[in-house]
């Protein structure tokens, strides 16, 4: 599989070049973020290996691995909402993936039902002065997950 | 500092409550997504520790921890480029961090010069067919590194 990917060179090589090197970590993993194509909403953060990367690419959807299943993870299989890749990059030395995507079904991302897995603010600064109280920034979610996922 | 942060309660009290339980990995970081508040680009990933989150989310602007230098890396404090946080999320899991800001200075993020660390995309699907070359979505450097940073 490792034929889409050549060998890390020069600093130079890998922040300059056209030439695709992913470096992954200790785990052989290679964290992701996912943003909505037309929004720009970030709706996830995960982890690829070399393999899912591979599959990723050619495949046009994203798939990522698991790690608390230790799987290979086709994201939306089960629950419809795949995320078809529109924009796909890499950082300046190569260890971590940007998805820009397109979710089919009911345009949801996140296991516990909301469209961003990133659906609660952090206060900052001044309005932190007096202990940090998240808040829902989605009030309703996008599905109920019992009913795709079943009782848990 | 840690009294800004919960323990890790239950699944539910996790993803369900407005308690900031963040999970940090074996070497005590959590990653960060960096965004633009304004066009929504992906900007850089890093990583955080439970010092720097804290100094975060007290500073308003963004301070992580560089695992390079090993050392508090309060972000455009060299360049001018700070990163004044407009809007601060975590995820379902609290195991992710996402960054709206608002950057400073030259309103560039990335070390070589380029607006975003994101400035190559990957071809995906067809596109990938015939190998992999990366292109340049970002066609001019928005600095030049080594007079910020001086000659490497």
């Amino acid at each position: 599989m490792s034929e889409l990917f050549a060998p890390r060179g020069s600093k130079k090589d890998i922040e300059e070049s056209v030439v695709l090197a992913p470096k992954f970590d200790q785990n052989g993993l290679i964290p992701v973020v996912t943003t909505d194509y037309a929004t720009g909403e970030v709706l996830m953060m995960a982890f690829m290996n070399a393999e899912t990367l591979k599959m990723t690419i050619e495949l046009g959807e994203a798939v990522y691995w698991s790690r608390s299943r230790k799987e290979i993870w086709h994201k939306g299989k089960t629950s419809g909402n795949v995320q078809v890749v529109r924009e796909m990059r890499t950082d300046c030395d190569q260890d971590a993936i940007w998805l820009r995507v397109t979710v089919l079904g009911l345009s949801a991302t996140c296991h516990v039902g909301y469209r961003s897995c990133f659906y609660r603010s952090i206060p900052t600064a001044q309005a932190a002065k007096d202990g940090v109280v998240l808040k829902f920034e989605e009030t309703e979610k996008a599905y109920d997950p019992e009913k795709v996922y079943g009782k848990k």
